[in-house]
This record gives C-alpha cells, sequence and structure tokens, in this order.
C-alpha cells in the first residue's frame, strides 16, 4: 500500500493493489493541520446569513477551513470580507472538477454582495507545466470566460492574469518573497533541485493575492475567505504563518473537495487527460458517452450479483457527481440507499447522472455563449471601482 | 591564509594576516572562466572605431571580458549593438566605486551612439539587504538622477526600475526562470536554505535584461555588451549558458577592476560603510578629509624610510584611484615611478588625489543640479524611443 499524496501539483489516493481507493479527507485534515467542517458551524452560518446553505455545505462538500468562524462573526455584525480564489490555467476549457470553487464562490457573493477577487496563474502553469508561455496565455484567456459565465457581478469581480497585471500588487509579493526561506518552500510545496527558480518564488504571488492590501480598490486589513480545492492549502497555511510579520490579517479558507475522475475516485479530474474530464464546453452527446463508457462504477459485476448485494455508492463516479450537481437532498439520499441495497442499477444512476450534468450545462453554455471581450475588459477592470465600489457595497448587508 | 571570495555580493581578496593584500583579477579570471583582455584586443578596438582609447581600457582597468571581439567585428561593419548594465540602489547617493560602469558607458554611447538600457535592481535591493521597499525605492529614484549625470543622451537611453517595469519584459524573464534550476542557482550563486525566495528567482531579471527581445524598441537578436563590474559576470555566464535554449544572443561582457575601499586595497568600496567610500555628492572638504585620514597608503612608516626604500603603489589607495580618475597616462607613470623610488611621498600622493577627485566631483555635482524630475521622466520614457530611435540610430556610425 502506497500513502495519500496531496500537494498543490498532485492528487493521489493511497493505493492498495487493484482496489478502487478513495481520496481520505480526514488524512489531510490531519496532515495539514486545518479544521474539519461540522454541520453545527454551518447551522451558525445559516443564522447568522438567514439564507438557505449551499449543497456543498449540506453535504460536507466543503469540508475543512481555516477560521471560518471569522466569517460567520463578519456577517453577525455586518463587517466587509472579500472572497479570493484562483484558477491555474492549464487547458483550453475548464472541466467540471475546475467549476467548483466557482459555483461556490457565486453562492457567496449572491449571499453577501462582497467583493471577489480571481487570479489567473497563467505565469505559475507556464513554469511548470510543459507548455508555452502563448498557450498558458491563451489558455487563461479562454478561462477567464468559462468563469464569468458562472455569473459573477461585474462591478464587484476583478479577474486577473498574473502574467499581465501581478506588478499591481508586487509591493506585497517582493515582501512576502523576502519573509519566505528557500527551506520553508521547499518543505511546505516539495521543491527540490530540479525545480526551476520561477516556480520557487512563485508562491509569493498566491500568498500576496489574499492579502486586502495588495488591491487599491479594497480597505486595509478586511478579512479574506478563500473558498478553493484543499490541495491548494500550502499556499494559506504559510500564508498565514506569514501574516503577522507582514502585519497582514489572516485569510479564512474554505476547502472543497476534489471532484473526482471520470475513472475512478482515487484521484481529482485532471484537463490533461481525455479520459479524466466532463469539460465545460463538452455537448450533451460527450457527456452521454463518457459518462457511460468512462465513468467508474460502484457496482457489482452481474446486474443479478448488484440486486442482492447492492453497490457502493462511495467509489461509483455518477453517484459521487450528483453529491455535487445535484440539489435535491431527497433525490440523492434515495439514490444513495437504493444504489446501496441493488434496487438501482449502475446504469440507472449513469442515466441520472448524464441528466443532471447535462442540464447543468445547457444553462452554463448559454450564459458562456454571451460573455463577449467587451465583457472580459469590464472584469479586467481596475477603474470601475472607483465608480462603483462604494456605492455597490452598501448592497453589503444581509 | 584565506581564499578570495568574489560573489555578486561579497568581494574580498585573499587574507594574509595583517598584511594588506590586493584583489587578484588573475584568479578570477581563472575562476570565473572569461577572458583576459590584452592591449592586442583593444588596439583592434581602436582600428575599427578610430577613435581614442578610453583610460580604463589603456590602462587594464577593464581586464577581462566575453566576446568582446563581437563588438569589435560589429564596430567593423558598421552594426548595430545595444549596451546593458545596472545598478542595485543600496544607499542614497552613489559611490566612486558605482561611477566606474558609467564613466564608461558614457564613453561607449559616445564613440558608438549607441542605445543603452540602464536596470535598477531596486527590487534585489529590498530581498538582499536590511532595508524598507520604500527606501530601496527611494535610493533607486535617487540613483537615477546620479546616473543620469553622468552625461548619457536622452533619446538613446532607457533607465528603468524593476519594481516599477520589469512587468514590461515579463515574456523573457519567465521564460529565463523556467530554464534555471535551483540547483544551477544555488551553485552559481552561492544561495543556500536560509537565502528568501525572492533572491533566488531575481537572476531571471538580470539575466532576462540582457536580451534584446526584452526592449520593445530594440531588434531581435541586437548584439548586448554588458559594460560592469567583474562581480556581476556569474548572471551573465549562467545568461550565457542558457541563450540556446532561449533562443537569444549570447550577450558579450567587459569586466572592469573594482575601486578600492578608502582603508585598502583588499576589498571594493561599500556604500554601508562610511570610512570605506567617497561619495558622489561629498563636498571638497569630504575629499580632502577622507583621503587625507582613511586612504591606505603604500608608503613606509617614516619619511626617511620611505625616501630610502620607496612605497608600494600597488597598494596605495591614492595612487589606485588616480589609476581610474587621472587621465594624463606621462604623469600617471611619474606618479608611480617617483613613488617607487621614495621621490614622491604619502602625502604628496594623497594630495594629488585629493586634486583630481575634486575636479571630477565639481563637474559632475555641476550636471548633477541639473537633473530634475522632468529629466527623470524623460529617461524612464519608453514612447520616445518610437520618434526618436531610428532617426537617432542613423548616427550610429563610426
Amino acid at each position: 500500500m502506497t500513502e495519500q499524496k496531496i500537494t498543490p501539483w498532485t492528487v493521489e489516493a493511497e493505493k492498495d493493489g487493484e482496489k478502487m481507493t478513495t481520496i481520505n479527507y480526514d488524512k489531510i485534515i490531519s496532515q495539514f493541520g486545518c479544521e474539519k467542517c461540522t454541520q453545527g458551524l454551518f447551522r451558525e452560518f445559516q443564522e447568522a446569513t438567514g439564507k438557505p446553505l449551499h449543497r456543498f455545505l449540506r453535504r460536507d462538500l466543503a469540508f475543512a477551513h481555516r477560521d471560518f468562524e471569522k466569517v460567520i462573526e463578519c456577517a453577525k455584525k455586518n463587517e466587509e470580507f472579500f472572497i479570493y480564489t484562483g484558477r491555474g490555467p492549464s487547458s483550453e476549457s475548464m472541466h467540471l472538477g475546475h467549476a467548483m470553487p466557482f459555483i461556490f464562490c457565486k453562492y457567496l457573493q449572491d449571499t453577501f454582495g462582497a467583493p471577489l477577487v480571481i487570479q489567473i496563474t497563467d505565469d505559475e502553469k507556464f513554469l511548470c507545466k510543459n507548455i508555452t508561455l502563448d498557450n498558458s496565455r491563451e489558455y487563461g484567456r479562454n478561462n477567464i470566460k468559462d468563469i464569468i459565465a458562472f455569473g459573477f457581478d461585474p462591478d464587484l469581480t476583478y479577474i486577473f492574469s498574473n502574467f499581465e497585471s501581478s506588478h499591481v500588487f508586487m509591493e506585497n509579493i517582493l515582501k512576502t518573497s523576502k519573509s519566505i526561506s528557500l527551506n520553508e518552500a521547499m518543505k511546505v510545496f516539495g521543491f527540490d533541485e530540479s525545480t526551476n527558480i520561477g516556480m520557487i518564488d512563485f508562491p509569493s504571488k498566491q500568498i500576496a493575492a489574499g492579502f486586502s492590501s495588495s488591491y487599491p480598490f479594497l480597505k486595509k486589513n478586511m478579512l479574506c475567505l478563500i473558498p478553493c480545492a484543499v490541495d491548494q492549502d500550502p499556499f494559506f497555511r504559510l500564508a498565514r504563518d506569514k501574516c503577522k510579520a507582514l502585519g497582514e490579517r489572516k485569510p479564512a479558507s474554505l476547502y472543497l473537495g476534489l471532484l473526482p475522475d471520470l475513472q475512478g475516485t482515487n484521484r481529482k479530474m485532471s484537463a490533461s487527460d481525455q479520459k479524466s474530464a466532463i469539460f465545460l464546453n463538452d455537448g450533451p452527446n460527450d457527456v452521454e458517452n463518457k459518462i457511460n463508457k468512462l465513468a467508474f462504477s460502484g457496482g457489482k459485476e452481474t446486474v443479478e450479483e448488484h440486486r442482492r448485494l447492492g453497490g457502493d455508492p462511495s467509489i461509483d463516479v455518477a453517484y459521487q457527481y450528483l453529491r455535487y450537481f445535484l440539489e435535491d437532498d431527497e433525490e440523492l439520499l434515495r439514490l444513495k440507499e437504493g444504489y446501496e441495497k441493488g434496487a438501482i442499477l449502475s446504469g440507472e444512476m449513469k442515466a441520472y447522472c448524464i441528466r443532471v450534468v447535462q442540464q447543468f450545462l445547457e444553462e452554463y453554455q448559454r450564459r458562456r455563449s454571451e460573455v463577449t471581450d467587451e465583457v472580459v475588459e469590464q472584469f479586467k477592470s481596475l477603474d470601475k471601482f472607483k465608480a462603483n465600489l462604494n456605492e455597490k457595497l452598501s448592497k453589503f448587508k444581509i
């Protein structure tokens, strides 16, 4: 058996021979030293906001956090905070796994009317992948359109490419760089002697982006909430360690589970492998074919055996996707129990999943088709905040 | 006896008990693997340019190079090249040691009418010194005025701060970063585990600045000549190693000797030690006092002994400064021989040196007083090249 490995650049569940394994989130929590999310925490959040909980919160898909109770305090006191997340543009189109933080940020922005900054790490992808800088920047430009299509408020959302715009917060980047020793970076990120020097210094850009003083339109020392995939925690753990020395406020974070690869729950969906991912620009037939042909099934070898012994939803990829995308809790429970009892077959689970994902993508792609270059410019503009932010922030009420 | 140590951040001659030592330039050449300059090379240069040789060339103060013969080829063929040098702003005012590359660049620009780029590494000084970023940037702004006062042509000279403007050539910086492994950077620059990650990646900025494609106003693949202090060679040695992979032309370099510290020829003048340096804004009395009181003498203990045995100009700081600043070769030889024979006393050598340095600074300070903020903006502007460079480059003739 080999150990589970989770870094910003590798996600692998432990291996146990041929057996399908799943990512062990409790192990991540104890390894990374973050807090486990509880339904009690989320009830408090619901009380503070007075609004329904997102399905990611109801289902523990947001499973770990750092200082999320500080966000609840802000909500209670009606205090401003800002949301920060990012995207490393490694492919022409984003896939369903990449969508998670953005679906969740949309919910948070709708709930709080909070400012949102989204960092496109086109520099990092060039540095760590075997792609050209032109490719990385082109992917970034397309991914910005993909992101806008989640429905963010252009007056409250700033999307920037590191390549184009990280000089806007160069001061904080340099101060962060100076505060981190090579030794720390090697330990936290697993860098070694073969790592290129651009990657070694890259974390300072992702860390500095979580400080409100990095953005001319935000007040100093606003709380930052970072909703993201859990593999990004090393950046923000280190960010929190450095805040005191840098005179910045510790960012809070909320970590989402990693949407599984089509072929199994032991790794996350990957854009570089066509058999791993459903892309946000896949058509209904692609969705049907991919899920039918590729999605790993938690069912038994034969229908008879499945009817008699039942299936295992914890490793059934179609069921796992439904946890992320199906809104109706009762229906989800019915599917789970039916599958475990053998009343629902793998083909039926897949058919359900196909419908739900097709519907999500149909709505998404309609919005995506409306994202023009002019809309992109609106999101990348810093100037709009001068005119709009104060007015908009008066909406910042619960 | 301890070994000589030369890196971009440390310059120490070998130590031999209490005895005053000097930097061993032949050792640097063999350690760094660059070429020794010869008078034959400079005669060829003079023939190609048809103009008098600078005193730094006549006296082997430009003692080593890489590919300087390529510059001579350009001169012969009347081909364009550009000059690049830099300045790490570690103090409010620059000192005489810092002046060397700029004195020489002025000569080169006058000789060839070549475009010159000057990089202010305000980011690096913040990263490697115990100073604030505000200090480093403020020093940078002052140092730019100090540099302009050497008399560069504003239409042909681009001066930029890394903090403000390195995003202009971010593409080349990232490509350079990706091409250098941590292992290489540690070996070439002596970084260790305690080095901050900003410093680890800094070399990519100094390396990329030597590629013509970094500047929108230069033609691709123009030859770059880098006149600088020899302690900067590690950057350009590595730059040359990476050129093939990056599709860039190998920069040529010409290395100047390091102006000695007032207190001895065993280390270079340092701005952080008031007893080490003569600053460019020192008045005539400062010059007189510093040289009289602090300059290490190669003379003997008593006048009688000096008259009988003679002094040692190789460790006499006043004589060494005269090598850099006194134009008249015959006069310099007369001083050297007179000192060796004991005919010239240390006090006389110092008095001569004081006059020459006072005169240099008087003229320099007059020009410095004329450098306004508007003049600075002219040197920092990229736009001027659109209008002026082609016209100016028609002057690019020998």
